[in-house]
Order: structure tokens, then C-alpha cells, then sequence
């Protein structure tokens, strides 16, 4: 057992109107709200009443595979999260923005400016992009490989902390007898000369309640499990089997200490896209419905997409031509032999693949009572699988309100679950202690 | 008289706690507040309460001049709006962002997300940023050329304006039953290749509902006009005579035909800051108490930025040294023109300019009663020197309140500003056409 507690942490990873692909087309759905700031900021509001620790929204740097069939994104996440702050309290907003096309010192300041706008409730996804579609929307040719895009957001992630410590605790004085705004020997130039960014600083912005933002990592690759060690204070990961998500946690516990972090530091946390009924019957026959409801030529896209490779013309109900190792791809490292994987070991055809892979592009998928969902959440958090989950409602908002009133009550009432929030900020929710500074901690601050 | 209609148009132009550089010094004001989020939607509510076309943010990509006696910016703008888009209904949300520092990709989807999120109420502030703090922490060694900084504006606001094309009105199908959620044919590729910029497209956003914000532009030298005149449909300038004013005002408008656009297409809002009171003396002994709390330490380097020369150890009873000619300035050459001019029209020694400088960063200031300001505004619109007012509170929130409260009445009353709103989008406040779609216009949609 390595929590420092014994109850977990829970994210709700919103999108649309619904993980599931064909999510839209079904009618617990109302396609149009996918437009509708007013759609989000409820499910915020239902995220909340469940005492989660944080919502989170992806993104891409392109329109998704396929758009006659759905797109990934609408909204622009801290541009999103801004506009769902006014109307939640507690709640974290973690936002996903990636480090290969944007630059470090206007992402570490709108980091900041959610964070100051949230009152310390700002997370960031930190991701490297892993589609050739976004790399063609910031004039590349190609996708920049798989190692260069690490590197690179190393060396962000890097300024950015700089960045953000930029601004001592205290370096605000408002002394309005006196004239004095901030300390100047507390608001400190970073000058960062590393091989892609030279950067003056200071920040433009004094600091945040939290300092930094929540740093969130999903890559599951070696390379993405090193980074997420040095710098992720919790993970997404996409994980199929019990036996897997174990492999995986103490994986990515074990690194933690070469870089002179604690276990507790980092929090694991996979994602789970849970159909919840009355029976398990009624729960998978729900789940069979959005399945019927998947267009086989998006579906091929989206799959074509994860695994670099165009399967568009490929016959459905053979299983996957042959694949090549990892090693040989740049997009998105791990989600390619997770898929893979899924294919092999169940020998599944493409039609059946595309049916799992439907609810949430490669995340379990459990149908179940809510019972049985809390028991398998249970049964991972005990088992050393995760420190919390990543809960991926197929359909929105009834899959989110459906896990807030039935599965959350279970999971208060077995002692799992916080009952209120303890804590005001998002770093607070996830039991993490407050990010020391730099400056403020080399040199002691005089009066 | 050029006006389309008889009523202007007003913006209020938000920063901190007040234009004048030491109202967070001043007891009307509380200091800790620019970095209270709620502040600024407080003065967003105020401003809807008084009808205004809008409200604006600059922003600056690096830290003020010195921060010890004050900063520009706190929040980032794109950010800030979205917080305040929640709790206001009708009025315009202005965003600066600069060409210079920008990926048009990501900037381009940012704003759509916002007009998205405010249901048509963005609008982007486009500037270049003049100085070399922002250029020292993206990279660079000095800040670049100024016609190169527009040059890149151009080729930006170029790829921008396509991607937000790039989605057909109606795009969206949405029809669950043939699983068809938006119609490919209307969804397009801009394949932009120019000298700066390579972006493929289509941008990761259905069109929002302005189509694109309000494009908005403030710089006014040569390159500046010009750019104006070819993208913008709002312009800030600061103005410091009504004979100014006009000839800035014909000159931009005399641009406009020969870009095929008619003179109601873009309007001229010059900046004010009002300071108000009862009578004019009492309004004269305000703006005095707020001259007397400068910090001349603080505005001897605004000066010195603003004209890019190192004014710090300057004696302040004498007058300014000889300047160069604007064609020597690389950083904000119009600006450097008009403090340039006021310093000698006036033969002011540095002490009097940086008073004169304190209000408005050399926006007009004047002093006098709600009836005087109202004539002012009167005179400036009727006098064609303006289509409208950037009006830019020394103190905040209550410099704003009064002018809601006390002089916006007053021009009501005499039919020259509107007494509720008649559109619901930020072009439609400035009484602007809807924005056409080149590719809808181009190709008439099929069924
Ligand atoms: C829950 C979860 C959410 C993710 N969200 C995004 C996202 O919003 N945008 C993105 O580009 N990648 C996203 N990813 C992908 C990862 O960031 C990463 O690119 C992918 O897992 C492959 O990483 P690897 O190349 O290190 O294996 C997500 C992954 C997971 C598990
Ligand atoms: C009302 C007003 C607001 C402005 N706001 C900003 C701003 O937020 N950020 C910025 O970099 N420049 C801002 N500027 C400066 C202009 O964009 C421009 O850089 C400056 O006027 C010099 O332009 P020029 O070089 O074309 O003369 C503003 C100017 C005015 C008149």
C-alpha cells in the first residue's frame, strides 16, 4: 500500500457530448451542445457536486480524422476553463496544451492567468502532439520525431518552472505610502539560454496561488515515463488488464526516486469509460447500443490515425495486418502498442477492435452496476494499480451524473471518497504539497 | 459628417486599478485588487450597465518597465475576458495579442474560442509589440524591424482570417441519424504557404458565431495606417489636439476606398481619460492629487520606453533632449512621434511631460464636469475627429462608474448614444456588417 491515505483521487475527463465516438448520435445526447459553453460549465457543476478532485479537457492542434463523422475538439481548454472558473468553487480545471508548437513564456502565462483567475485551481496536461495533422498547422512538413518532440518539451517545461518562480512569495508589496509595488530583489530575471528557447523573464505575471499549475503528463512511452518522473505530479494512462496497470504504477513509482521525489508525489491515475445501469444486463446492452451506433469509416480514420498507418481500405473482419515494432513510430509511442496489444491478445477482428476501442479510444471500458463499478475501482486503487481514476463518461452529461450520484455515494460510504473538499486548491485536492520556490528558498527573504 | 447613423460608439479601455500610473497609490482605489478576478468583472458589469460597445485589455509580453513602482499587466487578456464572458450578456470582450510572438494556428483558434464561449462578443486588439523586454523573452537578441514586425502582422492576420473561413456557415450537420456531423464539403483546407507561415487547416473549431472578432488595431505610423486600413474595423489612437484628431481621422478614412472598402467600415475611437467631478476645479485638484503620487523614478522609464533612449539619470527641470526623426525608431513609432511633439508644442521640461504622460501614456486627458466631458465627446464626433471614444478611466472601478453614471446619461439624452443594446454580437454594437465567407460566397453551398 503506498497511498499516504487511504482514499483516492478522481478526475472527470470531459469531451463533448461524450467520450464514445458515436456518443452524439445517441439520444441521452444533445448533438448541438457540443457548442454550448452552458454545457460544460454544467458538467462542472456536476463534477463538483461530487466532491471530484479536478475536470479535465484534451486537445489537438488540428480538426479531428474525420469531420463528417465527429470532431475531437470545439473549445480551446484554457480559453474554456476561464469561462468555467466564475461558475465553480473548488474544483480543479486541468487544461491540456502541448509543448511542440506553442512558446513556453506566453503558455506559462496563461497558465498563470488561470490559475490567478481560478484562485489556485489550474492544471496543466503537458503534451508533445503526436499527429502528423497538428505538425502540418505549424509549418512543418512532417511530424517533428518522437525524441526531438521529448527533448523539447523537457526544455519548456523547464522555463516555464523557471517561469513561474520567477515571482517570490511576497514579492508583491502594494505600499502605496512608500510607492512600492513589488520588491524588485523578489521579481527575478530567469535568463534561460537553452538549445531551442532563450528566454529574459521575469514571468509577466506575479505569482499564482499555486505558484505553478498542477503538472499533469499522459505519454506512457519510455521516453514519456522519464518525463513524467521528473515532472508530472499525476498521470493519465490508458491501461487494459489489472495485472498491466500494476506493471505500470510501480513502473513509474520506481523511477520517482532518482530524481529525488517520494512516491506520493506523483499520482497514477487511469482512465476508465464507465456505462452504468440498474444491472449489468442493462449496463451492457447500453454499451451495445452506442456500438451499433459507430460509423466503421470514422472509426477506421481514428484507427489509422493511432497506429500511423492507413487502414481506411482494409477489410473489417480480418484481424490487424501485421504491425511494426514501436520503435519504428513517431506519433503517439503508446498508444500504438496499446492497441496493438488489444488486437493480439484477444485476437480481435478489425470490426472488433474498432467496437472496444469506441468508447474511449483505447481506455477500459467497464459496464456495470454501480456497485460493480466501485468494486473494480476498489479492487485497482487496493491492488497498487492507481492512486485514483480518470473516469471517461461514454455520454454526456447523464454518464457524469450517473457516476456522481451512484458510484460516488458508494465510494464515500466505504471511506474511499472525501466527503467535502479539505483542501481550496487543486494541488490540495490531490493531497500534494505546495511547490517550494527557487529564489525565495536559495536565498532568504530579508525585510 | 460620416457618420452612418447619429450615435457613437464608446470602449472602455480596463487596466488594473486605473490609466494613471499611480492610481494604485491613490485612496480611491484599492491596490490588491488587480489581481482580483472579480474586479474586473465587476468593471465589465459597470460597463454593461452603461450600454458600452465594449471593453478592452492591452497587454504586454513582458514585465512593466519597473516593477517596483508599478506592472501593465497582470492577467492575460484571451484568459481574462473568458472569465468575465460568464457573468455579462451584451458587451464586447476586446483581447490584445501580439503577430509578433504568436503562432496564427493556435491565436486564430483562441479567439474563436472565445467568440464561441461569449456567443459573438470577441474581438482582437492586433498588435506588433514595440518593445525589446517582449523580444528578449521569445528568442531574440533585439526586438525586430518594425516593418518586419508588420510584415509578419500581415502574413498572420492573413492566414488568421482563412482559417476562420475554413468553416462554412452551416458546416454542421449534426443529423444523428445518417451519423453525419458536419459536411465535409464545407469544412476547408487553406493550404496558406507564404513567406513566414505554413498552415494547413481547416482551423479545430466550427465557425463561431461573429465568424472571426472584431479586428481591432492601435498603432499609427505609416505601416500602422496601412494595415488598418486594409484589416481593421476598429482603431485606438491617442490624439492629443481636436485638429489632430480630424486629420488622423480623414487620412485613415481617405485610406479605405482604395482597399474597396466604404469609410462606415472602420471606426476611429481616440482615446480620454476623464477625470470627473462637479465642478471643474474639483475636477482640475483630482487629477492633481494623482499627478502628485508619479514616482519619477517609475515614469522616466516609461518615458524612456516609450521613446527608446535611456532617460533614467535625466535632469527633470529641463527639456527633453534632442530626439531623432521616427524613421530612426524600431520599437513604437508613433507613440515616440506624439510625445515627441507634445514635449515641444508645449515646451515642456521632462517634469511637466511625465505629469502630462501619467494619466494615459499620451492619451488625452481632460478634467472637468460630466456636462464638459459630454461636450467634449460632442464636439470630438460631430467635429469629425472620431467615430466613437476609447475611454480609459484613471481610477477604477469608480473613474468608470462616474462615467456611466454621470456622463453617459447625458449623451443619451442627447440622442447620441444608445439607451439599450440593439445587437447581440461586438460587430453588430459598432453597427458593422456581418463578416462574408470566402469559401460560401465563392462556392453557393449545395443541398
Ligand atoms: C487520458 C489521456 C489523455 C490524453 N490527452 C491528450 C490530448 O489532449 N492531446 C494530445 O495531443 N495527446 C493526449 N494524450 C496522448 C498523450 O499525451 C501521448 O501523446 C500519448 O499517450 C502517446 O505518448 P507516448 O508517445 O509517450 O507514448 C492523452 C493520453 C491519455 C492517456
Ligand atoms: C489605445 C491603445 C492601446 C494599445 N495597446 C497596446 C497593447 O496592449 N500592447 C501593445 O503592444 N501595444 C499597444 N498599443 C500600441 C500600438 O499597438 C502600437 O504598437 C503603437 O501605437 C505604435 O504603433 P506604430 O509603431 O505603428 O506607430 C496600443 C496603442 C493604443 C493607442
Amino acid at each position: 500500500m503506498t497511498h499516504d491515505n487511504n482514499t483516492l483521487h478522481i478526475n472527470a475527463f470531459l469531451m463533448g457530448v461524450g467520450h464514445h465516438e458515436a456518443a452524439w448520435r445517441h439520444p441521452r445526447t444533445e448533438a448541438h451542445r457540443v457548442l454550448d459553453v452552458a454545457h460544460y460549465q454544467e458538467l462542472a457543476r456536476i463534477a463538483e457536486r461530487g466532491r471530484l478532485d479536478s475536470i479535465f479537457f484534451a486537445d489537438n492542434l488540428a480538426v479531428g480524422a474525420y469531420v463528417k463523422r465527429n470532431v475531437h475538439t470545439v473549445f480551446e481548454p484554457i480559453t474554456l476553463l476561464s469561462a468555467i472558473a466564475p461558475v465553480t468553487e473548488k474544483i480543479g480545471l486541468i487544461a491540456t496544451a502541448s509543448t511542440s508548437y506553442h512558446e513556453p513564456y506566453a503558455l506559462a502565462r496563461a497558465f498563470a492567468s488561470l490559475d490567478h483567475l481560478s484562485n489556485g485551481r489550474a492544471g496543466w496536461n503537458i503534451v508533445t502532439s503526436g499527429t502528423e495533422a497538428e505538425a502540418f498547422n505549424f509549418g512543418y512538413d512532417a511530424i517533428p520525431e518522437h525524441a526531438r518532440r521529448y527533448a523539447r518539451a523537457e526544455e519548456f517545461v523547464d522555463v516555464a518552472e523557471q517561469l513561474w518562480d520567477s515571482w517570490e512569495p511576497g514579492a508583491l508589496v502594494l505600499d502605496a505610502d512608500e510607492g512600492v509595488f513589488a520588491d524588485p530583489g523578489k521579481v527575478h530575471a530567469v535568463d534561460y539560454a537553452g538549445e531551442r528557447f532563450r528566454v529574459r523573464g521575469p514571468l509577466n505575471s506575479p505569482r499564482s496561488p499555486q505558484g505553478r499549475p498542477l503538472l499533469v503528463q499522459a505519454g506512457s512511452s519510455e521516453d514519456g515515463k522519464e518525463f513524467a518522473a521528473r515532472h508530472a505530479e499525476a498521470v493519465f494512462t490508458a491501461q487494459q488488464t489489472l495485472a498491466e496497470g500494476q506493471a505500470f504504477y510501480r513502473d513509474l513509482k520506481d523511477r520517482l526516486a532518482r530524481h529525488g521525489r517520494a512516491e506520493g508525489d506523483l499520482k497514477v491515475l487511469p482512465g476508465l469509460v464507465p456505462f452504468i445501469a440498474d444491472t449489468e444486463a442493462e449496463a451492457v446492452a447500453l454499451q451495445q447500443e452506442f456500438t451499433g451506433l459507430i460509423s466503421p469509416d470514422y472509426a477506421l480514420r481514428q484507427l489509422s490515425t493511432m497506429l500511423g498507418l492507413d487502414l481506411t481500405a482494409y477489410p473489417l473482419d480480418r484481424p490487424l495486418p501485421p504491425l511494426p515494432d514501436e520503435s519504428a513510430v513517431e506519433g503517439q509511442k503508446s498508444r500504438f502498442t496499446l492497441v496493438k496489444q488489444l488486437a493480439a491478445g484477444r485476437e480481435l477482428t478489425v470490426r472488433q477492435l474498432i467496437g472496444e476501442l469506441g468508447g474511449g479510444r483505447g481506455h477500459r471500458t467497464l459496464a456495470g452496476t454501480p456497485e460493480q463499478i466501485a468494486d473494480d475501482l476498489e479492487t485497482w486503487f487496493r491492488g497498487g494499480a492507481a492512486d485514483g481514476f480518470n473516469i471517461m463518461p461514454p455520454y454526456l452529461p447523464g454518464g457524469l451524473t450517473d457516476f456522481v450520484e451512484r458510484v460516488v455515494p458508494i465510494l464515500q460510504r466505504r471511506g474511499l471518497f472525501r466527503t467535502e473538499y479539505t483542501a481550496t486548491t487543486l494541488r490540495g485536492h490531490y493531497g500534494l504539497a505546495p511547490v517550494p520556490n527557487r529564489f525565495a528558498d536559495a536565498v532568504p527573504a530579508t525585510a
